[in-house]
């Protein structure tokens, strides 16, 4: 049996620099993230054994608030300053990026399209930067709009690229003008691509990160357009020694959000299982 | 014998409206072009006929001067205000919205690709509304392109869309944000489509037009991806009996310079070779 690895394994710069910021204030001081960190529940048990508590809301207090990876709305902002709170911000750089991009458009009045879900705290968040927004789910969506003079769209960092440029191409029939801001972050995408290239030629994916993770479901949806038998998990504890043949490759890649310490696992249970009739090599 | 004409033939909005105001204009006064009018010899004779004179440079004299079709840079305007010249603007309108796209792209000091024919009329002047300017020609152009953080980017109004639409895919590979004018016109792009659909119908495609007419030229190469026997023609004298055999179907479309009267005399030829045996069908 073999396992394929990709090349892009564990946490993505965000996430990252988010665990890194939490890690390191946590040494000197007490420190609360305004909501989960990240979208990985695995990752969020260890900083709260860690003594990192969850904030549900702007309150002053002698902690440090840290903002997550998926960023949040002006109004946030503005009551963190109101209230005098001493926090730091762990916001993705590439959400960051979207949001301003949004902000400068709304500045210009040119009505906005978000291409994600209108669900997700990063769509939340950047969406609430303009007045004039629309967030479209899926492609069906694009035939209802009205027409535009013109219009500017970005998507959810972590949607598959070949979805945004349809959605691109179907608002040039829409509108005029067109200003695009390409927000797709290139690791989520470079993932999406190493996903699609191991699901065509294995005969299992595994899909490691959190079940929340936008990015690691994306990442099963592009699988299973190559792959029929993909799985996405959280933890070791839902592998399954029978999903894999005898003379089997099996892939695995992981969300962005998924810590170094769950695929060490995986890969520790699977030399348990299959001993020496397992080799394990890296996508190149 | 089959003959399928396409549903738009004859002059465009922009090429009606140019030769309208000339028309009008020369039963008042001595009328001249800025260049030739537009991209039809013929039609281009018969206004000579009519005793409108081609001017070459802005002088001023006794003659109403008309813009043409495709347009002039800013600094023709300022030369004809400088000189008092009486002028008309025939520029295409949708050629007009790309100039303004672009000057306005100027003023942000946003760096502009042109997607089209660096020799042709439109895109000269297009192009001279901007200092920091790019034409690509040809897709594997983009590739040589530099990074940019932001740039803006239009087509030459007679473009292939499926062609543009790779342009825009690729920018986007190329910089952050890529604000995209549709200066492709509605017209020229509905009759791209009429040819292909013929194209994929008939044992040969005649194209008419005249052979310094970019959209025409354009038609050709689109019927020449369905269809082996594409004809470009400027006259009725350049039409051969031996192109159509006894049971064949033959396609006609024209470029949007192609005068009516050209249209007629070749259906009257055919009517003259074929008889009865002809059919006349509009593409539906």
């Amino acid at each position: 049996m073999k396992l394929l690895l990709s090349e892009e394994i564990g946490f993505c710069y965000g996430v990252k620099r988010a665990v890194g910021i939490v890690d390191k204030l946590s040494t000197t001081h007490k420190v609360k993230t305004f909501g989960p960190l990240i979208h990985n529940p695995q990752m969020i048990e260890k900083l709260i054994a860690k003594g990192v508590d969850i904030a549900d809301e702007v309150i002053k207090d002698d902690c440090k608030l840290v903002i997550r990876s998926h960023g949040v709305g002006p109004e946030i902002y503005e009551s963190l300053e109101a209230n005098g709170v001493n926090y730091v911000d762990a916001t993705c750089p590439f959400v960051k990026n979207a949001q301003n991009f949004v902000k400068a458009k709304d500045r210009e009045n040119v009505p906005i399209i978000i291409f994600g879900d209108k669900s997700h705290p990063e769509v939340k968040a950047v969406m609430s930067y303009a007045k004039n927004v629309i967030v479209v789910e899926s492609i069906d969506q694009i035939d209802k709009l009205p027409n535009f003079e013109k219009v500017a769209v970005v998507s959810q960092t972590t949607q598959s690229k070949r979805l945004f440029q349809r959605v691109i191409l179907l608002l040039l029939d829409k509108a005029s003008e067109v200003d695009v801001y390409n927000s797709i972050c290139g690791a989520t995408e470079k993932r999406q691509e190493e996903a699609a290239r191991l699901a065509k030629i294995v005969d299992i994916m595994i899909i490691v990160g959190g079940k929340n993770s936008a990015n690691t479901k994306r990442l099963k949806m592009v699988c299973s357009d190559y792959c029929d038998k993909c799985r996405h998990i959280e933890t070791v504890d839902e592998l399954k020694a029978e999903w894999f043949g005898g003379n089997s490759i099996a892939g695995l890649v992981t969300g962005a959000s998924t810590p170094d310490f769950i695929v060490d696992d995986i890969i520790e249970r699977l030399n348990l299982w299959f001993g020496r009739d397992l080799s394990i090599e890296c996508l190149n």
